[in-house]
């Protein structure tokens, strides 16, 4: 397992390829700095007139449902088309999913025109995604969502579920972080709790799975384990010498920029389930 | 008067509630940064689709009228209704207000369909809402509506009138700050000067006052008392190892996240006027 | 040149004019602390009911096309026309051009309609931009397109060629920078290759132009030259101490806000071509 992960790592580092990113105006900064320490490039063109081209250039696409507005849905969906007859990886972040009806029926257009390759959420929007039932309030997660080893194995049938009738990789997070196609599971411990204490961890790390993406498109699962952990273990670099959450957000992309491959193989904390 | 704003902090400590932001797209980075610092949890949303179950989740919002377009304008004022109906608290930071029709019309109409909890403007633009008469250019407070302890007599008799008339909470501020309801008045001193050379700190400011607003929704006066104390005194302890405008940024965000009673209790500067 | 320099870089401590900042929802925060480090003021207003009023206070205009779209177009133009009128420099970062179909077609309404003081992008997007012929893919320049000591005589005549047909100052960003009015020719040899590991470098250089500018509007050729210096000292002071691409970016923002003409004097790497 650590040796597709050396060599999907390897691999982000070799080339530097475009991710076209469409998402919300709180986060954004960070998704593009986070993309580049990750290796990739951004775009971040949401105008429906520039995405053909864009998309033309690009090495993954990934949508993220932050701020999401009227405008920019049908810019998602055309580029979606595009990515899929391109063959391009394209990412899912349905944040807020659940909170409002706006969303729910944007996710429901979205999952019904295109064909995502991997979808990243946390519990209550994957929950939301899989049963239409859920808790959600806001966009985190909420704590009777929260995954532990207690009802670990409930949730991963769920998301495993949920990938199959999506052909989609899944990318749960949350204390323990889930990654499946439906057929092989994993679950991640890396992580910082402070990565809930500042804004974008979540928008973050569908960008790195985007970026890690669009340099192995032929082994999208390894690639996606293993952002999931390099950004973990960014996050755990990024705790130490803790002086805030102002800090601790610059400190994160610091790690992410920095980050070997040795302190992945040290620090990965990853279970075949 | 520190016995209510210990209460005042502690509450912002005990629960997480969610702040609705409707913000420019400048600061709102630093804006959801600083909420979660505060201990609430921001939404973002100015998507008049999203806006009736948000405010339904939400603990207070919070008008900015920075980047204003026309877009958000409706979106506004939908969300300041709904959230009247609702009794949550309602924050109007007037970005601007003086410097063009644009935003002087939305600020009436603002003031007009909704009821506001609190007002928090630079005296300029305070003084545009009190007088109709300014000499406001730009985002900035004008020097000669600087308070300061010469004029500061004439300027609290104008906003507590303008805080009697919109039945509002208002907070001015500047090298002094003024909160008034009407009827009591404080004047703070606590602060930077720093505070001017980075972009944010007035969004910001507001930002801090509404999530305590959600936390402290039966003593508003004193949670806004509160809110100005400890951001400004964030703002010093930030200022101390003093690298640049760029790190103290980060600084402020850090010392927002740490911030303890103690530090709270040891630094006020509050008069009552 | 250092004589003309120093007083450009003095004149822009003395005064705090407004610069008006139509540009992109991921690099604005940064631009806005950038142009406050340079010793302007930024008022990022796209919304075109704002306008004319907002240009009325402006010291000057920059126009930038990251995440452009159709809304903002008019909003440029129109701004773009009133600054004309009222003999205010404007600034355009063309960002992208060449990319798309739709960047192209608005560049070239933009320079049909505004005329330009200042000029700034990457080497790719300024050849596109002199002969409509290049191999832009993205917003970095592409490696073919690097002015380099071989090519540089060749990179000159077309941008001089561009200078003198468009009446701008033109600057070619880049390992070396170069900066002509058609006439009178610099290249720069400062800045940091970290500026192309963090998003928003060239956005913030043409926000620092637009500064320099307000501050030096009867020799923007001097103005633009000590800009460019400026800025990529600042870069070189920012990597230092590098910690990592997130800390970079506090670094840079940082040395920019800090800068003294002693360190411009030392540091500067111009050459009169």
């Amino acid at each position: 397992m650590l040796n597709e992960i050396k060599e999907i790592f390897e691999n982000t580092k070799k080339q530097t390829p475009i991710v076209h990113t469409i998402t919300n105006y709180v986060t954004v900064n960070d998704c593009a700095n986070i993309i580049l320490a990750s290796g990739a490039s951004p775009i971040m063109s949401d105008e429906i007139d520039d995405i053909e081209e864009i998309i033309g250039f690009a090495g993954s696409l990934i949508i993220n449902m932050g701020t999401l507005n009227k405008r920019t849905v049908d810019s998602m969906i055309f580029a979606g088309k595009k990515a899929n007859a391109l063959n391009i990886p394209v990412v899912l972040d349905p944040v807020g999913l659940g909170a409002t009806t706006f969303r729910n029926k944007t996710a429901e257009k979205l999952l019904k025109e295109i064909n995502f390759s991997i979808i990243k959420g946390n519990v209550s929007e994957l929950k939301f995604m899989a049963t239409n039932l859920s808790n959600t309030s806001g966009v985190d997660a909420s704590e009777d969502d929260m995954v532990t080893e207690n009802n670990m194995e409930d949730t991963i049938t769920m998301l495993k579920k949920l990938a199959k009738r999506l052909k989609a990789i899944i990318v749960a997070t949350g204390e323990i972080d889930i990654i499946t196609d439906g057929e092989k599971t994993y679950s991640v411990k890396n992580g910082s709790q402070l990565m809930s204490k500042i804004t974008g961890s979540g928008c973050m790390l569908g960008c790195v799975v985007a970026a890690f993406a669009a340099n192995n498109k032929s082994d999208l699962l390894n690639s996606t384990l293993g952002a999931v952990v390099t950004f973990g273990i960014a996050g755990e670099i990024g705790e130490k010498n803790f002086k805030g959450t102002g800090s601790f957000r610059v400190a994160l992309i610091d790690a992410m920029s920095n980050i070997t491959y040795k302190e992945i193989e040290e620090g990965a904390k990853i279970n075949v389930k």
